[in-house]
């Protein structure tokens, strides 16, 4: 099964190391992997997608749990969460396909980043399936270059991870189950 | 100085774990790391940020070229490249700021990807001091959690980093000077 897991670390050398050496160590490939820091700048946030047995990646869970420099680690399966991901894609743009090419960024609210003689960079986020629906449609024109970020997660709703309980104000009331979700995302139209 | 350093690996177990430990191991700190597969699924691409010396640094990537499983190394520096990051950021939402958070987010040309009773989750992209610029005005409203992806990187123009030269259509004509980037980034607005 496939696993979104947060870890939240102490932002030093090696742990980044450390965390990945773990899941490798056991077998496990990881598939995407991000790192960068959080508001508090000693801290950082690694999210990695794998896939594996559910047990032994408890296993790995729980010797996450064991590193000195590791503060909080969260597998996002079976929560309700949102899940982001950007790619850049170098994408050959002839005269007479250009106009398509650029139907299709406009179609998956994308943006043209970079105009050259021979070639768009086109950016577009979203889920993985988004990504790769995207992706899927502009093969045709040749793509150049890839690069992904790899997924990054959030609980949807007010439950919040974070090394404190809340970054800054803690007077906000903070629920798990909400209903508000509708607002701008889930439509067929945000999808595509 | 700091150094964006693209490396484009088999997408093999331990391949992350060696790469990141060959930069702690020589004290390099590594600010943000994203990797994620390419078009090709046996390739993957990490795209790291890093900071300290030069000469050190030359010495790191020598190593990484001689790793089994590396296949290229490419460091942006001084290169004219596009940089983009993705972040989420969980921000308090009450009913009197709400209308201030959406004119925020408008003006990065942001989304908003979830909604409840007391927060917002919104996604904006953008290079880092965009990102920063985003994350300090929506502060005030109370910053809840975050999650960045770290940067990804791509050469301007034509000039193309992948395992083969081109991936799709060998037929496009790749030339590394460009004129053309003006067309849809670039303007102050763009920015903000």
């Amino acid at each position: 099964m496939r696993h979104i897991i947060s870890v939240l670390v102490e932002n030093e050398f090696g742990v980044l190391a450390k965390v990945s050496g773990l899941f490798s160590g056991r077998g496990f490939n990881i598939e995407s992997l991000c790192v960068a820091e959080t508001a508090d700048p000693t801290v950082s946030r690694i999210t990695l997608v794998t896939s594996g047995d559910d047990r032994v990646l408890e296993q790995i869970t729980k010797h996450l749990n064991k590193l000195v420099n590791v503060i909080q680690v969260c597998d996002f399966s079976g929560a309700s969460h949102v899940e982001r991901e950007l790619v850049l894609v170098k994408v050959a743009a002839e005269p007479r396909t250009r106009g398509e090419v650029l139907n299709v960024v406009d179609i998956f609210r994308g943006k043209v980043v970079d105009v050259a003689a021979g070639s768009y960079v086109l950016e577009v986020t979203g889920t993985s399936d988004k990504v790769k629906a995207f992706i899927d449609l502009v093969k045709p024109y040749g793509i150049l270059e890839i690069v992904r970020t790899g997924i990054v997660a959030m609980v949807r709703g007010g439950a919040v991870l974070a090394a404190t309980a809340q970054e800054e104000k803690p007077a906000v009331t903070v629920d798990a189950g909400h209903e508000g979700r509708i607002a701008r995302e889930g439509s067929q139209a945000d999808f595509v």
